[in-house]
């Protein structure tokens, strides 16, 4: 799959793939950007995010009325020294709604590990959290 | 860094970090999706473009003013079964200006060996070419 980005002055550049839908970026004002855009790795933090999270709607179909939030938190942890990649992502879900934890752990598990194209990308290791109902559910099945 | 991802219906979410920008994602048609923002997979390909453009504009700061356009295809090649991360990035920059072939290799180097967080995020081997004024120019320096 082929992505255009194009440098549109500063530090900004603005990236468009067959969805066509833009997609701006900019460098902070720390690196001499004007924040006109969001900044590269939010969009690498956000892709994994929108990546399973879509996974999850697809496999929770059948019970998605009942859902009625669903929030994705990545907190990336990068290296110390340049090049900073990411090390580990912590990815928490923040969902409410009437529905079961084994059904939500088992949507996230098949997204991460049969599904999600930019989780299979990535380097880091990604560690999920899940609170649903304001209440930690911890990962019971395997 | 933080990425907060809000489900906004559908197949939609929307990621926000510090920078405050917006990013709206959404699955295409084929995947239940109603394809009101990019994929996942685009935003995973320009950010890599982005990481390393905003590096290169830094690097090559002294020679912008000469410098009429960047543009970075990211074609990126995916395993054939699923989970369908990315095997193989080619990155080809496309740049037109008054610019030594041998100075733009040396941002492209440095971008990705020194500082692009993107690229070292991922496991994918990233190739690289360069199309100057029309011309392909080969990296010679070493």
């Amino acid at each position: 799959m082929k992505v255009t980005t194009t440098w549109t002055g500063g530090r900004a550049f603005t990236a468009v793939g067959d969805s066509g839908y833009d997609i701006n970026m900019d460098a902070t004002e720390a690196y001499g950007g004007l924040g006109k855009g969001a900044t590269p790795t939010e969009m690498l933090l956000g892709s994994l995010a929108g990546c399973i999270g879509i996974d999850i709607t697809m496999i929770l179909r059948p019970h998605l009325e009942k859902i009625d939030q669903i929030k994705i938190e990545t907190d990336g942890i990068r290296k110390e020294e340049a090049p900073k990649g990411f090390t580990d992502i912590n990815v928490t879900f923040i969902i409410d709604g009437d529905i079961d934890s084994k059904k939500i752990w088992r949507a996230i598990r098949l997204g991460k590990d049969k599904y999600c194209s930019v989780s299979d990308s990535l380097k880091a290791t990604i560690n999920f959290r899940l609170m649903l109902n304001g209440k930690e559910e911890e990962n019971v099945s395997l």
